[in-house]
C-alpha cells in the first residue's frame, strides 16, 4: 500500500480484506500504545461530523494525537490554482500551507469536496491530486471530489459484520435532497460493492446515471471479484431479491453544475425517498445503509431510519475502526 | 449515580459531597493515568470558554483525550424536532448525529441552551431530555435549558474551600444584563445552596421570580438539609447578615420569550448592578460569587470584581476539579 | 529566562543560543515524555495556520496536551479596555477570561495582532502587556502587535541550519501586499538578525521605514553582537553581496491606520515583488526567507518560491522545534 490513500481503487481486494481484518482486531484487542508519539494532522475544507470525531478518537485510541485545521475558519483560506496572482481572499497557497502542515505531523488527512462545476475534473479528482502532489509524507483522503475511501472501508466492514454474502444483491439507490451533492460516496460505494463481489444494481432516475468512468472502474473491480454492476431506473426490478439498499443523494452528472436545470428535474423526484413499501420484493432481511448525514423524510422516511432494517449507526461506528486500521497500517513501524 | 448526569437534583447530598471530596483528592493527589485511553466527546451547541477549556484540560490531566464538535461551525447543523421534513438548514438529525458521536467515545458532554420561547418546556428541559434519550452511554450536561450541574458542583466546592458554614445566608441576586439570559445557572445555584443547607434568599426585582417548579425543588432540597429558601425584592433585607452574594443575570420568567416587554421592564433596573454599597448590612467577610462570563459595570461594578470580596476566579478554577471528579466517577473502572 | 516570553529582546544572546541548541537536541533526540501531564492553553484572537498546528504538534511530541480557544468563534468575544461599561458585543473581560484559562493549564500561548490605529501603543505592545499583566503563570507570545518571538527563534535556527555565518549580509525587504499588515514580524526579524551579528539592511520604499524605537532596539542588539543595522530604499545597493533576503509585508508606519493614504502610496509599489532579477548582485548562494503565509505573485513571484533559493518550508518547520524548546525550557522541572 502506498503512503497516499486517495481512492479505494488504489487498494487491491486483498489489501481491503487485510485492513478490514485489522479493523476488527483493533476493535476486539485494543492497542492503546500502537501509535504513541504519532501525530495526525486533519485539514477540513468542508464540514464534517463523523470524520472529524472518529479520526481524532481513533488516533487517541491508538495512543496518538491530532490537530485540526479548518481553512477560512480560524486559519487562512488556501489558494490552489497555479500561477495565480494572489490578491483576493486567499492569503496562502496550498503549495506552502500543505507541505508545512505535513512537516508538523506523521500523517495528514484532508477533506476537500468537489467544486461541482467541471465533471471531468471532478471525476479525475484533479484538485485533490494537485494537493496530494505537494505532500511528500503519508496522506489519507477524508473525502475528495470523487472518492471517500474511509467510507468504503467502513461499509465493507459493516457488510462483513452483517454476514452479507458475496454474490448477494446490493442496490445503490439515488435519493432526493434539496440540492446537488457530490459524487464521492456513490462512486466509492459502487466500487466497494463491486470489489466485494456483489450483484450491484445502481438505481437512479433519468439524468442521474453515474459517470461512465466511475461505472467502468466498478465493472472492472466486479470482474476481478465475481460480481457485476448494472443500472436501472426501475425500482421494482432493482429491489427484487436485494440484500442491501444503500441510499445516497447526488447531483445529476448530466446537468453537472447547472443548478437551474437540475432543480427543475429534481422537483419531480420527491418520490425517491426510501420508505418501507420499497422493500416488498426485497429479501425479508434486506438491510438499509446510508453514510450519513441524512435528511429525514426527504431522502429517507423516519420509518426506515427508526426501523429494524437500518444499520446506519453501526455503519457510522465502523468509520472509527477502519480508520484506525488505516492509521495503524500506514504509521506502525 | 446514573450514567447520565443531567441535573444537580439527580444527585443525593451524599453523592455531591462524595464528588466534591473526590475533586479535592484529585487536586491534591494527581492521577495522571486514571482515564488513560478514555475519550470525552464534547458537543457545543452554544459558546463556551470555561467549559470548553476545563473539560479538555481535566480529561488530559487524568490521562484521557477529547474531541470537540460545534454544530453549525465546521460541522452540520443538527435538527432535533421529531417527524419533521428536513428540507431546511439542518443536514442531520440528533437521532443519528448524537448516537454516532457517542459510539466514538466513552462519554459525551453536551451544552445546549434554552430555546427561550416556551417556559414550561425549558423548565422541564424537554429538548435536552430528548437528546439524552438517544444516547445509550454516559452523558454529562454542560448546561441545558434549566440545569448546569457542573457549575453547581464547582460552586459547592468553592463554598467548602472558603469554609462557608451550613446555615449561613446565601443570597442569589438577579443582576442586570443587555438581554434575557437562560435560567440554568440561577436554577442550579438555588438548588445547590439549598442542598448545602444554607439560608437561601433569592433577591430579584418584580417580574423576575424564578419559576415555581424551580423554587419547589429547591425548597424540597432545603428541607432535607436543614436549609431554607425564600425570595424578596428588598435588597437591604436580603443582604442583612449575608455570607455570600451570588450574582446572576436571567430573563424574566413572567415575560418569557417576550423580548419587547422585558426590554422595557429591564430599562428601569440598571440599579441592579452589584456595587460595594450593597454590602453595608452583610457580614464583613461576605464573599462575591458569579459563574462568569460577567459584563463589568453592567451586572457587577469593577470595584467588586477587582476587590477582595470576589472569588470568581477560584470559583471558575473549581470547574476543572469538580468536572475531573465527575469524569473519574463515571469512567474509572 | 522569565516565565513570560513576550519579545525576542527579553532574551539574551546566550539564552537564544541555548534555546536553538535545545531545539536541535529535541529534533535529533526525541523526548516523548518530557512534558507528560502538562497542558498548553492556546488563545487565538487572530487566524493562524503554522502556529495553531505546530504548537499542538510540538506539545504532543513532548507528551503534553493542548486546548484551543478562539474568542468570537465558539467562545465569547473578550473585552480588554479598562473601566468600560460592557453593554456591547463582548460578553467577557480579559481580566476574568485570561486568568481563568491560565488556571486550567500550565502555560498559555496567546496571539493578538496589532489594532493598527495607534502606532505608539502598538510599538509599545500596550494591549498585549495589559493581557500579560493579568496572567500570573507562564505565557508565550504567539504574535502580538510588535513581537513574534517564536518566529524569531525559528528564523535563527534556520540560519544556523544553513550555516549562514555571523557578519554576512541579511536583507529584510519590504514587499507588496493588498493591505497594511502588522509590524510584529519585521520588528522581530531585524532584531533577530542584529542579535545574531549580521550586517542587517532594511530595504523599504519611502514611507515604510520601521519605527525609530524598533530600529534603535535592533541597533543596540547589533552593537552587542558585532553586527550592524542600516536602512535604504535602494535595492541594488541593499542586495549587493547579500546572503539572505528576508521578505515581509508591512503597513506604512508613517501613515499608520490611514488606509486611504496608504492604499494610494502602495498603488505605485507593485514592483516590490521578489523576483529572480533582484538577486543579480547578491551572493550566488543567497537564500530567500519568508515567515508565511505569502501571497504568490504579489509579494513574491512563483519562480522564487518554487526555486532553489527558497527555504520557506524549512523555516516554517523550524517553528515546531524552537517552540518545543521554549515549552520544554519553561515547563520541564
Amino acid at each position: 500500500m502506498k503512503s497516499h490513500l486517495l481512492d479505494l481503487a488504489d487498494l487491491s481486494r486483498d489489501e481491503v480484506v487485510h485492513l478490514v481484518q485489522l479493523a476488527r482486531r483493533l476493535q476486539d484487542h485494543p492497542e492503546p500504545h500502537a501509535l504513541a508519539g504519532k501525530i495526525l494532522g486533519l485539514v477540513f475544507f468542508n464540514p464534517s461530523l463523523r470524520t472529524l470525531a472518529s479520526t481524532q478518537a481513533g488516533m487517541a485510541k491508538l495512543g496518538g494525537s491530532s490537530f485540526v485545521i479548518t481553512p477560512g475558519q480560524g486559519t487562512w483560506q488556501l489558494e490552489s490554482r497555479l500561477g495565480v496572482t494572489m490578491n483576493g481572499a486567499c492569503a496562502e497557497h496550498i503549495r506552502e500551507g500543505l507541505p508545512v502542515l505535513a512537516s508538523f505531523c506523521d500523517i495528514l488527512g484532508i477533506r476537500s469536496f468537489a467544486a461541482g462545476i467541471d465533471l471531468t475534473a471532478d471525476v479525475a479528482d484533479s484538485d485533490y491530486k494537485a494537493m496530494a502532489s505537494v505532500i511528500p509524507s503519508p496522506l489519507v483522503n477524508l473525502e475528495s471530489a470523487i472518492a471517500h475511501p474511509m467510507q468504503g472501508l467502513a461499509d465493507w466492514k459493516t457488510l462483513d459484520d452483517l454476514n452479507v454474502p458475496q454474490g448477494s444483491r446490493f442496490v445503490l439507490s439515488w435519493v432526493n435532497h434539496p440540492r446537488a451533492l457530490p459524487l464521492a460516496v456513490p462512486a466509492t460505494a459502487v466500487h466497494m460493492a463491486a470489489l466485494r463481489g456483489h450483484e450491484v444494481v445502481v438505481l437512479r432516475p433519468d439524468g442521474y446515471a453515474l459517470p461512465a468512468a466511475v461505472m467502468e472502474k466498478a465493472r472492472y473491480a466486479a470482474q476481478l471479484s465475481g460480481g457485476s454492476v448494472t443500472e436501472t431506473s426501475d425500482r421494482n426490478m432493482a429491489l427484487a431479491g436485494a440484500s442491501i439498499v444503500y441510499a445516497k443523494e447526488w447531483g445529476s452528472p448530466e446537468h453537472y453544475g447547472d443548478s437551474a436545470t437540475e432543480t427543475a428535474l429534481r422537483a419531480g423526484l420527491s418520490d425517491w425517498q426510501v420508505r418501507e413499501d420499497w422493500f416488498t420484493s426485497a429479501r425479508s432481511d434486506c438491510r438499509f445503509m446510508h453514510c450519513l448525514p441524512v435528511r429525514r423524510n426527504v431522502a429517507v422516511a423516519d420509518e426506515i431510519l427508526d426501523g429494524s432494517r437500518s444499520v446506519v449507526l453501526q455503519e457510522a461506528n465502523n468509520r472509527l475502526w477502519t480508520q484506525m486500521a488505516v492509521l495503524h497500517h500506514l504509521l506502525k513501524p
